[in-house]
């Protein structure tokens, strides 16, 4: 039996990166950035109204000048104009390039307009620059903005439309097929026998997968029938990028799968980890075309599958996609609690900040199985190392968020 | 000019519930849920095995039996069976309902099988219950597993499918129109003049809403030409459930907004809000057909209008959702701040968390512009009160997350 840290690790080291692909801006968001995003010019490419009033140039002000006739008017979208007598000034509007000969814009608030001559309020404070974004002052041209492993987010499509980029460079989505087994399971729509259960451990990973960018899913089933699962595993192979599996992978005599996928030329790299929930975590390869295909068979009860595809799977996707690794959050354990299994246990918490921007993680009520419907009430799990039993009020653990 | 505060509460007021529809569960996903989703039958329905092992009646244990000869396999997805001589036991798998006759699971790991005989190591604690997830322990039949409001993410669709809802009932998406304005503004395709920059408000706007759950947005772009702004402000006041607008609303010469929006019959409910950036903002209501349909005019600078997006927009369409109310987040400031105009002001931070759980906010630095450019290197802001002007390290204060 391997350590929580351990199977991260071989997982880690046996993941080749996605191919990339070029999209429409509109169709990248959520997927990983895979090309430096460059300033096209230097930005803003004017000295550009930030508000709007009248241009003038300051000197002028300074020497105790506060009224200007108008002679024109500067609107944002138009070529500079230029201004040719400092005892004169601009109407300007937000977003105009300041004309030639001015250096300051004052604010509407500021200034009376009476046949065309602004008057400026003698208490305004005026001084070269005001209302002025001057170019270049936010980045010089061919400037990095974005470096590859964003995640694309709005803030992200700002900036790649304001340099012109309408397609990026962006990961691939890896196909996923999610497989669920067990003879006790009927589907959704069907009402269960006392002894059977209704399938949705493939729409909840499912669902997480898509929550968290990897939308390129299919689900599928397999009953507990030996040549079912070693055909089945032959095709699910040939075409998957990533395979996750739920289910039929323990002790039972019905646990087909980690021969069916030995059988089809799978080679495990771990099997147990000292956890829980979700020890009989099994991790294999299959190579096929000088790609490695990564296979996650994870333990069939609802909230272990669940638990190992948020601790195992989905940072393996990321880091497939070559996502820049997100900050670890630390979070303090609100109450007191323990655990004798010399498991490291992953504990669904319900998170929040008090008054004092503390992050407290409470854990589920004591009594409660761990079962989907308390887990429902939970924002994610901490990790309590495996080699200390107590843990007290106000210890501070790594929390992983459900997606 | 009214507060933050007072603009929150005069849009909350001015709101209506969006209707409901019917979805498939797994289209549901990022949607608020609008019924409550009750436990059909009592969960588990059966006494069910947590491990793979054997099941036997745990008294004979207690009177020094270790040896069962094995009479059967009571495998998951089967009917229940019974044990009717407790000398005896089945082998049971994982997920399978006991027999009945027995009332523990004893893991394979603790005992050994020879001859069609189960021997129990001696060193094995066994209690009635043992490897037993109890029928009816985690719900009884009819229980709220989950309330309306709640948002639709994987865990929420483990318990749909497990109750057998194949289909959910959830708020309708509104139609969101998103305008930009502006006649500096060139498509993205476009190589802009110095004097022009590139239109990526309404792109901004849009992946910030889709992110946000709000799917349904199309984007538009108005010219800073009045009867333009007005034959397109009717059009859109009919099409619209929800109308977002980026500029053209303050005190320019050619912010016609205002006006077109009077002369078709919207009314402004408030402008002028006493924040940085976004002074400016307006807000106001159109009925069409007993309905009010919101109407937010934010000012035309790209960081401005991202800003007020998420600190009024995005919470108004949540609550209209129903979707129920995110617990607030306090954080420290982790530098000192300055901040002179009698203004609430939208900080842009970084965030993490440090070693003790604590969440530290990290405003941009001093001479940045609040441009995207450095914008994107946050994860959202943080509101600093407009009745205070120093902020010191570790002063707590709201953060509003990026979508």
């Amino acid at each position: 039996m391997i350590s929580v840290e351990e199977a991260e690790k071989l997982i880690s080291d046996n993941l080749d990166s996605l191919p990339t692909e070029t999209l429409l801006l509109e169709q990248s968001l959520g997927r990983t950035l895979r090309e430096p995003l460059l300033a096209d010019r230097e930005l803003p490419p004017f000295n550009r109204a930030t508000l709007d009033g009248i241009a003038i140039d300051s000197s002028a002000f300074s020497l105790g000048k506060h009224s200007f006739p108008i002679v024109g008017i500067a609107a944002a979208g138009t070529a500079p104009k230029t201004l040719h007598d400092s005892n004169t000034c601009f109407e300007i509007m937000t977003g105009a390039p300041l004309p030639g000969g001015t250096d300051a814009v004052i604010r509407v608030e500021d200034i009376s307009i009476q046949d065309g001559t602004a008057t400026v309020s003698t208490t305004t404070e005026v001084k070269p620059g005001l209302g002025v974004h001057p170019a270049g002052s936010d980045c010089r041209q061919g400037q990095i903005l974005l470096k590859p492993g964003r995640t694309i987010t709005a803030k992200e499509t700002a900036i790649a439309a304001s340099i012109g980029k309408t397609k990026v460079v962006v990961s691939k989505l890896p196909t996923i097929n999610i497989v669920s087994t067990g003879n006790e399971l009927v589907e959704i729509s069907d009402t269960p026998l006392p002894h059977q259960i209704r399938r949705s451990n493939d729409s909840t990973l499912a669902a997480a997968l898509i929550s968290s960018g990897f939308s390129n899913t299919s689900k599928h089933h397999l009953p507990d029938d030996k040549a079912i699962v070693e055909n089945s595993v032959a095709t699910l192979l040939q075409n998957s990028d990533v395979l996750v599996i739920a289910g039929g992978i323990s002790k039972g005599k019905y646990d087909y799968l980690p021969n069916a996928l030995k059988e089809n030329g799978a080679e495990m790299v771990f099997q147990w980890v000292s956890q829980r929930p979700g020890k009989p975590l099994w991790f294999g390869i299959y190579e096929r075309g000088g790609k490695r295909i990564p296979i996650f068979a994870l333990p069939g009860n609802p909230v272990s599958s669940f638990t190992c595809l948020h601790r195992y799977v989905i940072p393996a996707l990321a880091k497939m996609a070559q996502t820049h690794e997100a900050p670890q959050t630390h979070i303090k354990l609100k109450q007191s609690y323990s655990f004798k299994a010399l498991l490291s246990l992953f504990l669904p918490v319900s998170v929040a900040t008090d008054n004092d921007g503390t992050l407290w993680a409470t854990p589920l009520p004591f009594n409660t199985s761990g079962d989907f419907i308390s887990v429902a009430q939970t924002s994610g799990f901490i990790q309590l190392p495996k080699d200390q039993v107590d843990f007290e009020v106000g210890s501070v653990h790594r929390y992983f968020p459900w997606s």
